[in-house]
């Protein structure tokens, strides 16, 4: 890894805090037939037909020009949609592009990123990236967050602080009225991170209205089955719109994405009855698990988050991949490890929880 | 913009770079069918068949799953196309995508961004993002850079240099002999930027065999015709691939364009048509514009740069946009202005110059 300087010391000119980092590796990516993903949280279902349809429009249309740089087209469809300002709504290349931004816009060097445990491993990685420290506060056992999450650093400037809400993995909600309060002893803005708050309950939008602390993500690759389009969208309030349109890359989002994009979040019909479809597979996957002696925590997210003390679990995980099924194996530092079950097809789901079945039965013995 | 803390001081969390930037702003990008673009280098036709064939087979193939996080079908072409190793590849969401992961990957806060005057003006924007500071090298008058572009900075440690090669606004190159020597001087890797190289005689792809100190970036925005998919690529040493991945967003290529990138690369044909075609307008428009008294260097590029002392060329850009044409009015601090017109359909060109001429007679009035 290191070349010859000419005066003899050996450089490799890349930067210490990049050397330094592990990166973050997503989950298991197969080709395509080769295994039932149940590890990424992708949806088992088709998008809607007015998606392809949008897509093979701008395909006749053509590709020559540079798409629009702020997207206003789906701006204001999101903004009818979800009842938010335009200039409060912020495009993306996929929530990470966005997760991206809002680190790049808000954290220096040596700052502090705050964020719960466990949870979406990828903060750690933007704040590493971004040579920032990164300061984890761990879930009670309950799942609902200590006031610690609130205080600020010893270590630097508390610059950022993320929640995702659903939290992955274990699709827990806290409820908004403690995300409010949250944010508002915080020193600094809170991203919640709603990539599955279509399968929830309830949402944070209500409160941008409460308060400029809070910035929400949203990402089509979930709940409007797109994760191979890469199209993610933030509310905000427009002083930060406008900070982190300096941020971002020129043209972050393609034309088949921003027309993909917006005749997704247009077809509620689509995304009503595929939710209805996740959730009633996630009630199969939560009750089957509790009788075969799994503690799952109630899931508001299209997957569930399952432990055991009395056998380990990563033998589970490897007798499903072994027979075709990927789920994902987490094992988290100083906390504990698990399997993180995607909602599929009720074959798929019904099909998975026969051969884990089998896989505690193997392993109990 | 400020927002009143609880303890009564104001502040706005945003870091104090990005409140102190002014951002690059992109060329103007009117609604389709409202003007003629000759201002930001697109090509004026529509990409191979193949390529949109290739989207249209994975909209039928779906989206719901992520697509591969280094795009290695992409990779694998790409090496047989350029004969480079695939393990030298790295893909980006646009060639936008890789300037700023090569700005993360190399240049800490605080450290040296070199780069030559005039010529992209994004590259500036990027280093204010990563706190760094940028040091700009005029060219001579002869479009040949001064060695100067080499040295040791005397304000920080010099960690990355970016040239162009054709040169915007110029469309002018650097033979690949000078681009050596030039990486072998500098104390740091040189990012050869080739967004117009296959409108170019040459290319340094040749140099990546001689030295790990050059990267080569490319895009399909310009000679295939793709602005609108957001795709590029870098030919780096597989050591600085290798951390650039880490600095990368996950999935940061979209399966769509991984698709249509593989089929432009592979239709040789259709490139090389096309080629003709803009090296054709091309020539037409140095021609004319020299005739109708402009200076105008040779251009290598799908582009010229167009200069005059004896009257304003603003108006003339004014007077084009008055009658349905966009051509870019460049004014470059402590440099100077001009014009920068992308080569059109043969009918394009030829009305664009009329006006031109038009526009020239009214403003030498």
């Amino acid at each position: 890894m290191l070349q010859k300087h000419s005066e003899g010391k050996t450089v490799n000119y890349i930067r210490p805090e990049i050397n330094a980092m592990r990166g973050y590796v997503p989950g298991e990516q197969p080709k395509a037939g080769e295994a039932v993903k149940l590890n990424t949280n992708e949806n088992p279902y088709r998008a809607s037909e007015k998606v392809y349809a949008a897509i093979r429009k701008v395909a006749d249309e053509g590709l020559s020009r540079y798409p629009d740089p702020i997207a206003d087209s789906f701006r204001k469809a999101a903004a009818q949609r979800y009842g938010v300002p335009q200039g409060c709504i912020l495009c993306g290349n996929g929530s990470d592009d966005l997760l991206t931004i809002l680190t790049r816009t808000f954290i220096s060097s040596g700052e502090i990123l705050r964020l719960p445990c466990p949870s979406y491993i990828l903060y750690q990685s933007l704040a590493e990236i971004q040579g920032a420290k990164s300061e984890t506060v761990f879930f009670n056992n309950d799942w609902s967050l200590p006031n610690s999450f609130c205080a600020a650093s010893s270590a630097g400037t508390l610059k950022l602080a993320f929640l995702p809400n659903p939290n992955s993995p274990s699709g827990t909600v806290l409820p908004k009225e403690r995300v409010l309060q949250i944010a508002e002893q915080l020193p600094c803005p809170l991203v919640v991170d709603e990539a599955y708050a279509d399968f929830a309950e309830d949402n944070c939008i209500s409160l941008l209205e409460q308060t400029d602390k809070i910035i929400i993500c949203r990402t089509l690759s979930k709940s409007f089955s797109l994760a191979g389009l890469r199209f993610g969208f933030l509310f905000a309030a427009p002083k930060y719109v406008e900070a982190m349109l300096k941020v971002k890359d020129s043209y972050n989002c393609d034309s088949l994405s921003i027309a993909a994009a917006i005749a997704a979040i247009q077809d509620t019909d689509w995304q009503q009855d595929n939710r209805s479809k996740i959730i009633a597979a996630r009630s199969v996957l939560v009750n089957r698990m509790r009788e075969l002696g799994f503690t799952v925590p109630d899931s508001q997210a299209n997957f569930t988050w399952n432990t055991r003390n009395d056998m380990p679990v990563k033998p589970i995980y490897e007798y499903l991949k072994q027979h075709g099924y990927l789920v994902r194996y987490m094992n988290y530092a100083d906390w504990g490890d698990g399997l993180r079950i995607s909602a599929g097809t009720p074959e798929q789901t019904s099909e998975c929880l026969s051969l884990i079945e089998k896989a505690v039965l193997r392993t109990a013995r």
